[in-house]
Parts: structure tokens; sequence; C-alpha cells
């Protein structure tokens, strides 16, 4: 250890002082930038000409719990909306460990490779513990952040579900506006977040690894049947043999499901998203039940379908969370469940019991 | 045609006359008893000591729209309620066809002749348009609507699954309070009814057949995976062999599936409701179930679970029912859903509009 005053190996060395060669006024000159809020107009048209940093701006004002900034979210959300709704948006869950990010930056750089602009955003409820678990770390991505046609965003923090799912759902209106063709949504599978994604992309992809009996485990329940593909990822070395046995399994299991109202039959397929093959293969499949879907009109049908649902959805969440947040029932609840579940009051009359105390 | 008065096949014959050997004293009497209403005290009374009259006059309280009759039946299922909870609740559900009423006549012999009493509901929200499609017609279970240990009835009707669902839940009570301990809740599989049924029931059934590739259809979203076990009928004659191969796929489709919380592997198993082959299988199997979640205390914690759900889905759905038929929501729905799906404005903004007006 050079420095003798520092005993312990996790203190810390002394700050570097600011080098000499910044000069003050430029460094203020930064400060005032960042430090001036553009108004709801001029992110509009930022964003509408494609400038990122103001797209990351307003997704800030999404974020944001301030009722100002909500307000003003809201106004550049309505500003934008004219120009959204024209890409493709794609639904990708795995659990930890199938190389979702290593996937994505392989599958994002293709993407761009192809021409398209391309814009990753994520829903993690849990991020609001783990402060941000996936697309947290952006140097996972290296390649594809410093992409001039791509844009990352980790997922939005909240502590509950429907609201970050509102706040990835409102992004990407914003995202299309600026110009982003196709949209990647990123889930790691918490709870009910794939259904909540689900509802919200137009393709679902499944991130799956082949591996000694592993392709059994860590499926949830009715993540299989929401899949449009299952993507056998890390299909290199000794793991090809397996991945191929593992698409043979899972296509027989596809097969037990029903039809999907789309008409498309989901299709299995491996890939590495180290040696790149197969990379192109996933956007194929894409393509191709783009193709079909927007022949068949499932495509847009189902897109007014999504956003009645979504305002739905936040009517219900809206409603319940009124009532359940209310200080005369939050005690009542209580006391009523536990009646019911000694089974001293059946669930019926316990609950109009709160509902009289609820309307009185 | 004997009647020459009668053109078409089409018309009605003339009415019977009273026949002259039954005295109009004890047909009075008869009319008188049945225009009789018992009170709730009278009700419970009878329904505890096992009087199945009285427990469908309870159950067609339940079923009614009058609110005094509400009243009523809200006593007697308060009443009721500390001898209920002893039964096991079965669901059994099945596309038409599978023969659902055959598989439940000889389920349910097989358990009366094992010493069971056993009452056999039915979840059907389609009922109310066909008048009761499943269970209406008892003759289909004519041995074991002879029988004294069992009790049948027909799905309820009513225009909303929660409604219909509701009633049955709350004739579960009563039918346990009369000493039936083996409850069986069939549906068809209309919407979202098996869902419904999953969540009042222990154990949950699935009853399928073999045949040409049908082993692969008309399975439902989710259904298969709700499955504590997958009965295949119609396992005789010329079909045995279809029927063990349906098992083989059946049994590779549910091992894809990740386990159950019950820490119970669903079994597939095969029987012939004509022949009677393999019933007691299925029998078997339950029991299995009901030891090892019993054992785990898994079924105990379920059923307090089940209680709590439909308090909350009570409120929830009460909460939504209240909204949505609200006067002045009606056309502010209509004319923010046009928007939405026609992107004039973003599905939250919508909902924030709805929600305001409802609130203030």
């Amino acid at each position: 250890m050079e420095d003798k005053k520092n005993k312990s190996a996790l203190s810390e060395i002394n700050g570097v002082n600011q080098p000499e060669s910044i000069s003050n006024t430029v460094a203020k000159n930064i400060q005032q930038f960042r430090r001036k809020q553009p108004s709801a107009t001029e992110l509009i048209d930022s964003i509408c000409s494609g400038d990122k940093i103001a797209l990351s701006r307003a997704i800030t004002l999404i974020e944001s719990t301030n009722v100002n900034h909500l307000t003003k979210a809201n106004e550049v959300i309505q500003g934008c909306l004219p120009f959204a709704n024209k890409s493709v948006r794609i639904g990708i869950t795995g659990v930890p460990g199938v190389g979702k990010s290593t996937f994505i930056e392989a599958f994002g750089k293709h993407l761009t490779s192809l021409g398209k602009k391309v814009a990753v955003l994520a829903v993690d409820p849990s991020s609001s513990i783990s402060n941000g678990s996936i697309l947290g770390d952006k140097t996972r991505m290296e390649e594809l952040v410093k992409d001039e046609n791509a844009f990352i965003r980790p997922s939005a923090s909240g502590d509950s579900l429907g609201g970050v799912a509102r706040k990835t759902r409102e992004s990407i209106i914003l995202c299309e506006a600026c110009g982003f063709d196709t949209i990647i949504i990123e889930t790691v599978g918490v709870g009910q977040s794939e259904t909540a994604v689900h509802s919200m992309v137009d393709f679902f992809l499944l991130l799956k690894i082949a591996g000694a009996g592993d392709e059994l485990q860590g499926i949830k329940r009715g993540i299989m049947e929401m899949a449009d593909t299952i993507v056998i990822n890390k299909a290199d070395g000794d793991n090809i043999s397996k991945a191929k046995l593992a698409k043979t399994e899972f296509n027989r299991a596809l097969h037990l499901f029903p039809a999907k109202k789309s008409g498309w039959v989901p299709k299995v397929t491996t890939c590495s998203a180290i040696t790149k093959e197969g990379i192109d293969d996933v956007w194929q499949i894409i393509s191709a039940y783009l193709e079909m879907a927007k022949a068949n009109v499932y495509f847009q049908v189902k897109r007014k379908e999504q956003s009645q649902f979504w305002m739905l959805e936040t009517i219900n969440e809206q409603l319940k969370t009124r009532f359940y947040s209310h200080p005369d029932i939050i005690p009542l609840l209580e006391s009523n469940k536990k009646a019911v579940q000694n089974n001293v009051i059946s669930p019926f009359a316990a609950a109009q019991i709160l509902l009289e105390h609820y309307y009185k």
C-alpha cells in the first residue's frame, strides 16, 4: 500500500481534483443546459425529430411521481400519439441465466445492421428493490448501447406491476414517435409481468436454454402458451446437440396446445448469441408472423384490443386501489379476512359488509 | 292417426283429465305443504339433519333474484357455515362429447357404494340461454339421481359467470352442512368457468377422450396446467389402444409443466364409464392426493386462500359492476373506447377522464 493513511483495503483514497484544463465557463454551460427544463411542446418537437436525449427526458417525466411532471408527461404523450403505433413490438422473456442481455445485444445489432431503429425497454417490478436488475447494467449490452440506431432504457421502478407496466406502455408511444420501428420489451418474469408484457406486444418470444433436464424447468404456468416462438439460446459448442433435442421436445409440447387466435403456429428455433448462428432465423420467424398477421388483419385488431385492454385495466386497477387504500376499509378488511379464513362468516357476506361500508 | 282433428304431427292431443282416484283433500294438502315457506331456522335445522328437500329449497333461495329471498338465503348460509367445510370438493371439466354425465354417474355410483354421500353441482353460465345445458337433463344420470346418498342440482342460471359461480360456491356450504362429504362440481368450460371452478375445489379433474388426433384438440389455454389428473374416458372396445397412446402423450406433456405448489405430480389415467374399468383408479388417485395434501397442510391452506379469494373477488366484481353500470359512465366509456382504438387519446389519459368523472 502506497498511502500509509489507508489502513483498510476498503477505505477510500483521496478524491481526484478537477483537472485545470476544464474551463469553468464550459462546465457551467453544461450544468445550465442540463438544468433547463424544455417545455412539453419543445419535447414533442425534439422527440419527433429523432432526438434521443429528449426521449430520455420525457421518459423520466413519465416515471416521475411528481404531480407537475405527470401533467407535463401526459401532454407529451398526447402530442406524440399521432406519430406512434408504427412499429413492431416484441416481448422477450426467459429466466435468469438464459442469456437475455447477450441475446438482445446480438439480436438488436442484427436489426440495426438491417437498417432498423431499435428501442429496448423493460418491465421489471422487482427493480424498485434491486434498483433495476434488468437492463440496469447497460455495460452488458455495450455494443448496442453505442449504436446510433438503438435506444436502451432500464425498467421503470415502482411498487406495483401495474405502475411499471403503465410507464413502459407510455414509453413505447414516445419511442415510436421518436422513429424507433422495432420495440423490444424485456421482462424477467416476476409474477404476472409476462402477462402484462404479452398484452403490450405484437409478438412474444420465450428464450430458453437446453441442458441436463433444465428444458423442463423454469417455465412459469401459462408462459409457454403465450409464446409465438421459443428460442433455445446458447446452441454452441457442446450444447448444439442438447439444443436440438430440446427443440424437438418443445415442438412436441407446443402441438398439444390449442390453436392461436392469430392463426399462427408457434415456432421453435435454436441460436447462439455468441456465434450469432440462428439470430437471423429469429428475425425471419418474426417477419413471417408479421406478414401473416397483417394480411389477416389480426395485427391491427390486436393492437386496438390491447389499447382498450389498457384503458379498462387502468380503470379496474384504480377502482381497487381506491377501495383497498381507504382508511376505513383497511382495518375492516383485516378483521373480515380472518373471519372468512376461520369460517366464521361466508366470503360473500364479508364482501357485502365491506362494500356497504364503502358506499355508505 | 286416431284423432282426425289433429291434422299435423306437431299438434297436441287433448289433455288428460284428473283421474278420479286422487282425493281432492290429499291434493290440496300437498299443494298446501308446497306453498308453505319454512323459516330460515327451520331450513337450517332440516338441512343439518340431512333433509334433501330442505337443501333444494335453500339452494332455490340462493338462486332467487328476489331481495327478500336473498336476505333469507344469507341467514341460512350463515347458519350452515359452522357445519360446512368437511368434504372433498372435486372439479370436473371436459369438452362436450367426452361423456361427462356418464362418467359422473359411474364415478358417483362408485363413491356411494363406498359409503360416501355425493352432491353434484354445476357451473355453466351459458345455461341462462339454454335453460341449463348441463345437469339440466337429470335423466342422463338416472341411476345416480335415484340414489338415496346422492344429490344432483343443475347449474344456477345467471347472466354473469361471477353470479353463477357465487351461487354454486354458496350451495357447496349448504350441501356440506347437509352431510354430503364429496362435492363434485361439473363445468363445460365456457370461457373462464374452469378458472372459477378451479378456485372452489380441492382437486381438479380434466376428462378427455382419445381418438384420431383429438387428444390434441379442445384443450383450452391453461386448463391442462390446472389439472391434478387427466382421465381419458371411453377406454373400451376398439378405443383401448388409442386411449393408452393418449395417456403416454399427456404424461409427456404434463412433465413439461412446472411443479405444482401442492407438491403433487399430476397423473394421467384411462377409464370407461360404460364398463366401469378404471373408475376406482380415479378415486385412488384422488385419495392419494388428499392424503398428501392434508399431510403437508396444503389442503387446509388452499381452502383458506380460496375463501379469501372469493371475498376479494366478490368485492372486485362489485366495484367494477357499479362503475360500468353507472348511467354517466356508459356513454362516456363508449366514446372513449372509440377514441382509444383510433389512437386519438392514450389508454391512460382516457381512463383518467372516466375515473375523474366517476369520483367527482
